[in-house]
């Protein structure tokens, strides 16, 4: 179902190095579109990083020219002539789909997106999905499925949890590409640097982050997702519970003790 | 209750081309103000228009020098004359505003506010309602109520969920007014042009979505709304279940099938 | 467990001019941490003004060279010593913390953040908390918890709630500060002056709203937290109802009559 030659291949490949993992989606030829292959594939990937206690962020990008370009069209058209208009094979797809993104938020690790080319459809919702995004300006970001008569419904649930509600409305219905400038005005990205310095800008970021103790930024990427959603007050009783359980680790006293002593923490490697 | 003078003329005027359909607001004496006539009448042509297939996109707009400037205040003041300083026919004029605000969303196809002069009040809780919105320039955006002592608390639940709350609760408790800039920059707007060039820039955004196959964006709109507050879970849920029902169309294949075979979709007129 | 040495100077001090009330962090040798002693403090005074109608709006903001940085580590670490590494204690300091911020919520009176230097930690959860915040362009703000290993999950709370996502999330996990420039883009703050300007500044937005029939501005602010996480449907049956009670006011009709006779409205003094 995609135009690669090289079916053993893997589609997704990863690069480890100083506790970040470079994931990058391998089918340059359909711009990384994500068929049931590549999704199966980057979800494994990530269910083996999730138990990596090595990893403490990981980058996800795309190989050839673009970042991605969301499903597979050639695959959903192949489901649709099963039976009953392919309705048990669309939905196992869309579940798919679906299970790959909440698998992006619930890995104990942050994750990058670093954009470079198009993010289109499915490919804008990873994007989204990201705990947040690195953007060349030359990339260019989509919804815009209405274009050939299939609404983004899916890619929508992330995006209008991520820019304005207007804006939103306006991208699945105009099937109108946004700049990375806009995409970052929007809340889509956090930041927009020249393409050449993309893969410099968005490691930088990661680095950043890997610096950090890293059962701190578990425990928050954690408590993110599962209090976003939630009344305000049962946000604060979870959050509150979040920072006891994080003040009784050592490492935490030691790092609070070392800030107030005005010297480095002592921190496991 | 009006200043208009012609009682018989339409309160709500309505023009169709090229399967959009223009609504205005015909009361300038009152600056088009949401009288429970002007309410029930364009609630009856949006009735109209929910079940003609012919119109694929609505544009609302204001005749005179004002967009809406929000609720009758001398239909407020005879109200409150009723029993229980007129609770019960209060009560019924704002029930009245929210059916509107709700049909507005709840309408299959989207609604674009155009916006020039002023929108205020319960004419701003009108933008903030519409799917989509452009302004001319000179436009201005306010929910002023607290300035006569009446806080725009039914306006306050459409601006909320379009705008940053620190925004919102400035412009409740300050009655300042918004430039068509700062609107833009807030989300309550799309797009901001000269206000020579109001007609033209809406029209534009309409005809390119009645371009759209009119079943993919109506499916879309319904989506929109109803998972804009939902948990994300269950969100996917519901917008799953509607990817596949939009694959179930046989326009649809026809239109991936045009874009995988580069040619242009035969879609239904 | 603060670096004051004279303790019996009050750690909030208040000061009333014309209806608006200046709260001031008084423990500038710890950058007003919010220890046990400064929450119970801000607390009851807190308190004090709900129940004092001549306030109609609550400035609040830091002595000496920050507006707040967050909770006392000195004290942390103590209780974090108790039985249970202190969960008790720690979760009651935390639980204390909830408490003050959903008190400034439920304040009757409008609260601003007046915030000059830093506002880091919990102190940036005060400005998030707070209904409105100015800052001075030198201000800078962080929820840099990270950085110590001990991740700002509470503040969380209210900035996700008052800012984009993406950007939430990497301020959280880097540590990175703000400028006062990209916390009033990012809608953390409703305008930046001249830190020479900023006192005043302040104090007019606050006169401002000192101005408008004090029943409204109460009636407004109730509303506005209590509507803001509501599905849309219930958000509109709530103010529906706060619409008619606003109305039932005489001094609501006495503005509605002023305003369409274009004469001052004759409100209660």
């Amino acid at each position: 179902m995609t135009m690669r030659s090289d079916t053993t291949a893997p589609l997704v490949t990863r690069h480890d190095a100083a506790h970040v993992a470079t994931l990058t989606l391998q089918s340059p030829g359909n711009l990384n579109a994500l068929s049931t292959a590549m999704m199966t594939a980057l979800h494994a990937t990530l269910d083996t990083i999730a138990k990596d206690p090595t990893v403490r962020v990981v980058i996800l990008r795309g190989a050839g020219r673009a970042f991605c370009a969301g499903h597979d069209l050639r695959e959903l058209l192949t489901l649709r002539d099963g039976p009953d208009t392919g309705a048990a094979g669309l939905k196992a797809l869309f579940d798919r789909c679906t299970a790959l993104m909440t698998r992006i938020q619930s890995l104990p690790q942050p994750v990058i997106a670093q954009v470079h080319g198009l993010a289109t459809a499915a490919g804008c919702q990873l994007v989204a999905t990201c705990d947040m995004a690195v953007a060349g300006d030359a990339a260019r970001f989509g919804v815009n499925g209405v274009n050939i008569g299939l609404f983004c419904a899916t890619p929508m649930v992330a995006l209008t949890r991520n820019m304005p509600a207007k804006l939103a409305f306006e991208l699945l219905t105009t099937g109108r590409f946004l700049t990375a400038a806009e995409a970052r005005d929007g809340g889509l990205v956090n930041r927009v640097v020249p393409d050449g310095d993309l893969d410099a800008a968005t490691r930088t970021l990661a680095d950043t982050i890997a610096t950090k103790l890293p059962a701190a930024v578990r425990i928050g990427k954690q408590a993110f997702h599962a209090q976003i959603g939630l009344p305000t007050a049962a946000a604060y009783a979870l959050t509150g519970d979040v920072m006891v359980a994080n003040m009784a680790r050592d490492d935490t006293t030691e790092g609070i003790d070392a800030f107030l002593a005005k010297r480095a923490p002592d921190w496991p490697g």
